[in-house]
This record gives C-alpha cells, sequence and structure tokens, in this order.
C-alpha cells in the first residue's frame, strides 16, 4: 500500500442493513490530514459464468432489472451465499437457471463493478463441456433461457444489445480462451 | 417490455441521499403477482476513457478506493455532473486527470456496471491523438499517472494485476477497435 494515496478510516455509520446491500457513511483522513466523507455499500460478492456449448454457443438469460427498468441479456449469475466458495456457487446457479451439470468451470477473470462506492467482487468462470438437464428456478424468479453463437455474442456487444458489465468481460475473456470467435 | 418478466412497483421508501448515491427500499409485484422487496442503489452515472498515445501507450492511473480497501489500476474515469453529457465530461477528466486534450474521442460501449441493486451507466470513450499537458487535480484528489504498451495492459489483466470492470472492459474493447495488440 503506498501511503501517498491510502485514506485512513476516521468513523463509519451504518445507515442500512439489508437482504443484498448494506449502506456505511464513513469518514476518512485524505493523505494530506484534511477529513473527507466516503458513501459505501457492501456486498456479498457475486458469480458469473459463461457456459459455451459444444456447438460452441453461448447460453444467456433475458430477466428484467428492476434498478434500471429494463430487461437485460446476461451471463447466468448469482450473488455468494454466506461462506459459499465461488466456485460451488457457480456449479449451484450453473444448474439452477439453465440445467447445466458436470463438465468444466474455469475461473477466466475477478474484478471489482464499481469500485468507487461499492465493494462487489465477481468471479468469472467459463463453462464447458456440461450436460444440459431441467433448470430449476425459485419460484419467484423469472427469466427467459436462449442461446447464440458465441460470434453472435460479440456482435451483440458491438451494438450494445448487451449492456451488462459482467456479461461484456465473460464473452470477451472467453473468446480469449477459447480462441475461435 | 415483456410482460412474464415486468415487475411492477407498488411503493418505494427512500432510506440515504448522498453525494454520490441514493438508497431506496422499495416494494414490487412479481409477474406471478406476489409482492417482493427491492433494494436500489441510484447513481448519476460516470464515464471511462481509453487514453492511446500514437506510440500505442496506454495511459492508466492508480488511486486508493476506499470501498475495496485498495490502490487500483484504473482508466481514467469520473462521474456525470448534473446534466452533464458524457462526451463533456470525458474531456473534463481527461484533461483534470491526465492533461490529455484535444484529438478524437469514440464512444466504444456503454454499459451498466451492476443492474442487480444499482442504475449506475457507464460510457466509455476511446481518446486518440491528444496532446499532453499539465494534468489540474482537485486539491482532495490523489492519483498516480503512468502509462504501459497496450500488449502489456492485456497481460495485466489476465495476471489479475488490472481489476476494474470499466478498466477490463475498455482496454479489451479499444484492442478490438484499434486492432493491434
Amino acid at each position: 500500500m503506498e501511503k501517498k494515496l491510502f485514506e485512513e478510516k476516521i468513523s463509519s455509520q451504518i445507515i442500512f442493513e439489508g437482504e443484498i446491500v448494506n449502506l456505511y457513511f464513513d469518514k476518512v483522513k485524505l493523505p494530506n490530514n484534511r477529513v473527507a466523507t466516503r458513501e459505501k455499500v457492501t456486498h456479498p460478492g457475486a458469480v458469473g459464468i459463461v457456459p459455451v456449448t459444444r456447438n460452441n454457443e453461448i447460453i444467456l438469460i433475458r430477466q428484467f432489472r428492476y434498478p434500471v427498468g429494463d430487461v437485460l441479456i446476461e451471463i447466468p449469475a448469482g450473488k455468494l451465499g454466506k461462506g459459499e466458495p465461488p466456485y460451488e456457487c457457480a456449479k449451484r446457479e450453473l444448474e439452477e437457471e439453465i440445467g447445466a451439470v458436470g463438465g468444466t468451470l474455469i475461473n477466466i477473470c475477478t474484478f471489482y463493478t464499481s469500485p468507487g462506492f461499492c465493494n462487489e467482487i465477481l468471479y468469472l468462470y467459463l463453462a464447458l463441456d456440461f450436460e444440459e438437464k431441467e433448470n430449476s428456478l425459485d419460484e419467484d424468479e423469472f427469466l427467459q433461457v436462449f442461446r447464440v453463437k458465441l460470434g453472435d455474442s460479440l456482435d451483440m456487444i458491438k451494438s450494445g444489445t448487451i449492456k451488462d458489465a459482467k456479461t461484456i468481460i465473460g464473452i470477451l475473456m472467453a473468446r480469449d480462451y477459447i480462441g475461435n470467435l
């Protein structure tokens, strides 16, 4: 840690404790010894999985996202359960959301979604050689599963049809990994 | 909008109004008519800029990010001012953070950073053919500017040295745009 950049916590006030996020309003000491405020959202972390079939198709999901008020196209994903390792979470979400079991899961990237105000970390996996069975959604989970050619998913990024960060990174990194888009 | 996926707002309670984010706790009606709660963070939106020099170097920033407690490597970026068009914001942040003026700004991607709980939208630009002058940071802004070869920035993604979503998308999309990494 470089001292010239570091911000030291002076105080921390919890504003909200939710099911998904907590919100804190903190005071910090800047490198010039002045005091500043920081709004910090904490999140349990999440996984996203790029499922690529033996036919080089990627399995995607359409889902309503209340915060943005729109149906987005995304890779299968989900929040980490308490103490749940990312790899186990990825296996669970793959089976629940698209019915994919077995095969190989490869961690292709790990990143922060928006580190200016939030600590959410996202573990991205590439899923290969899985078997496809029935999915098993929660009663209150609504989504549509569909598939496109890997090359078409890249066009969907370039045209703005896909506009979810983890999905964009997943497809671009999977392309580099598989090397045949 | 597909009716089968849509969630209708029933009520909305504001929990926090901050400088950067607001937090709402809402109730929605699901497609099966059941009621669920939604935690929603609102954000003014932001820009990120991939500045590529005439020598095919990318200009990057080291900055302490309080929510994650670490120094991250990122592209120049910043929040939209009230009513500020993304293009104007990108020009302003480029000059303030790295002293780049003039040249061409190309919108290479626009995406949501974490649409499960937040409406933050990020406008990504590629900056080319700019002149380099002195940067002009706010008194309370601390960052280190450095530069690497575009190809090396790709290795920094693969090795996990770069772990910020907008920076990863920016470098991967810039590579496709420039086509010479």
